[in-house]
């Protein structure tokens, strides 16, 4: 039998999703599973974006440009005006989910061996492309203690060797949710300008800020030639499932290297193009809905969480995401065993281990990235849970 | 500024897509464009198909599994056993389209600098995702003049080195049309076992086979550990454009592998696998008429061709491309020349280059490749379009 790839053996499993096996499990016995472990929010898409699907009257489902369709493009184009980002339709290739973004644009900007410096503890799934990418990842360490800041500007000069050739930030945090400030971002700056770094900034959850402070996007920092935003309306629109994601930069080179492999992979989806289309404009009212209710929502569920003895979570000020300490030695455990073993009334709660979050063996082994997504009723449920989870497991170790 | 990577550099332009640009143009200036440089087929998708978006009820577009929908899953294993594919629902990976399935299938099977024998002329984004890999295609020829048969099988023996991981057919074959006989399959069988290979089987044309003889899938030939199917709803339902693609295997490792990768991306598009679904079933009417349909168009074009001077094509068998030759040094510079120099009554025709689709250089140059998913008229009308834009061309040259 012929042997996989070592990058296939290498390949981590994502800590959001490995344990999906066994929440399977649980509910194939009907348990009820609460699920913090994923950012799919239980918000509806936008209704113009439903209706927009009912509305194609197109016979054949065609391929669509390899870029993304214009019509979409040049929505985008007015979307980022309102954020105080300035970019051409030609400036934005539409891909399949912020995924493929990430991806294609470590493929374009790192040979192998190239470094790239992340903060830790980061989405998870950067260091899967990272590693699809042969590229090696170095990390700085931001700590909960400190909830989560951009560690100082001498731990990323310490991180830079001669291989350093991008570094990347989430701004608003996945998963932490914490902001980085605009003289952060001008420290960044100075080190991308000074290096000569691709900086690749994940602004996923751009409208989800709720310290009241004005956001700032890589975009702005007047650094074109070096700054790669990637995006997404997964959740902003709460349309996850249409993977529709963008690459946008003003460097012509790597736009037009993005762009063949994107023609290789013919084109992004087609409905989903649509449905995130119409999902842009004259939906104010729907993102203001969203943004309150994120709100309320991480107003509850962080005291909740801080009110569990030996729990700590910071109050993260953006996205929907915490990353909480427990008293527990390895969250992995705790996680898997809360699917298999622990119900209360027949329900239990998933979440995703912290440790698969870090680059640093051994760090995070006692957190866990919670998402707030749920209704406020079902946050309230998986607190409870929680709550009586860690008292069990407490006295059964 | 921060250059890009080698691989960027390196990456070639797809030779279906790479002229687009002058196509853009054309059409802005007013002029009609045929399109037989691309496979998207003009039949309509299925009305089942079309009916299951408007009948989606869901409020949110939420990710689906990173393995695609269950329903989905287990319809096609109704599907593939219709074709004497035996199958399980877990034994299939839902991709985003048949291009994300071949660029996992590498990335799990093959590690950089190891060796994939291909046929040239052969689908050239074949060559892209290997690139993307880092993996080297070693390619054995194919000819013309032999209706682009299978080389012999010395012919691969002679291409096997220790590096050698896999062998990749495409049958039938984009972009030949020919469709391998089960004798030659078996000689690939046996030098799959002799060397222990992966064996990758691209049968996204597997409802297109035209020559009246059985359809052999490599799943049948009884060494399930090397191979993996690669495969789309795209062309036989005539949705390119939802993006739902498959891998199916029984090796279990690959299969979970591949699992990983696809966690790290999250999910295959939704609304896709809705369409998908739905064109599975009940279809078999639709299947009858574009069947019927792309072989009166294949007899019709290939006829067309052939009688145009200088002019040659084998006759396919299968899919809905032929490779043929032209009376011109260089097809990329004929095919450029049609989009920005040519018009017949306001009209021209659009070509693939050949070229590109074979690896050792030098080859193909006075080839094209075309795809005749276009309605008869219009094919009578690229068809005048070429005879007197060769005519006018071999004047000026």
């Amino acid at each position: 039998m012929p042997q996989i790839s070592n990058l296939g053996s290498r390949m981590p499993s994502s800590p959001i999703r490995k344990l999906a096996p066994l929440a399977v499990e649980a509910k194939k016995e009907g348990v009820k599973v609460y699920h913090l472990n994923i950012g799919q929010p239980d918000l509806p898409t936008p209704q113009k974006g439903l209706d927009a699907l009912k509305a194609v009257t197109r016979k054949t489902l065609e391929y669509s440009p390899s870029e993304g369709y214009p019509g979409l493009r040049e929505k985008l184009v007015g979307y980022y005006k309102k954020y105080g980002i300035d970019v051409s339709a030609d400036e934005i290739i539409v891909t399949c989910g912020g995924s493929e973004a990430i991806l294609l644009g470590f493929l374009t900007c790192l040979n192998p061996e190239d470094e790239i410096i992340m903060v830790e503890p980061g989405y998870a799934n950067y260091i899967s492309f990272a590693k699809t990418a042969h590229i090696t990842v170095k990390t700085v360490t931001s700590r909960i203690e400190e909830g989560f800041k951009l560690p100082p500007v001498e731990a990323f000069e310490k991180a830079i060797t001669p291989r350093t050739k991008a570094i990347l930030l989430c701004n608003p945090s996945n998963p932490t949710g914490y902001v980085y400030t605009p003289e952060e971002l001008q420290k960044i700056k100075e080190i991308v300008v000074k290096h000569d770094l691709f900086l690749f900034s994940d602004e996923v959850y751009r409208e989800f800020v709720y310290n009241g402070k004005p956001y700032l996007s890589a975009m702005q920092l007047g650094i074109p030639e070096n700054v790669i935003m990637l995006d997404s309306v997964s959740k902003r629109y709460s349309e996850c499932g249409i993977r529709i994601g963008m690459l946008v930069t003003h460097n012509k080179q790597v736009h037009d290297t993005v762009m063949k492999f994107c023609q290789a992979r013919l084109s992004p989806p087609l409905l989903g193009q649509i449905v995130a289309e119409a999902s842009i404009e004259g939906t104010e009212e729907y993102s203001k809905e969203c943004f309150d209710e994120y709100k309320a929502r991480r107003d509850f569920f962080i005291k909740g969480l801080n009110e569990i003895p030996g729990v700590y979570s910071p109050m993260p000020e953006g996205a929907f995401y915490t990353v909480a300490s427990l008293p527990v030695e390895d969250t992995e455990a705790f996680c898997r065993w809360l699917l298999t073993d622990f119900r209360l009334n027949g329900e239990t709660v998933m979440m995703a281990p912290a440790a698969g979050f870090y680059s640093t063996p051994g760090l995070g082994k006692n957190q866990v990235r919670m998402a707030y997504v749920l209704k406020e009723e079902d946050l309230a449920k998986a607190l409870k849970i929680l709550r009586a989870a860690l008292a069990t497991y407490k006295d059964l170790h």
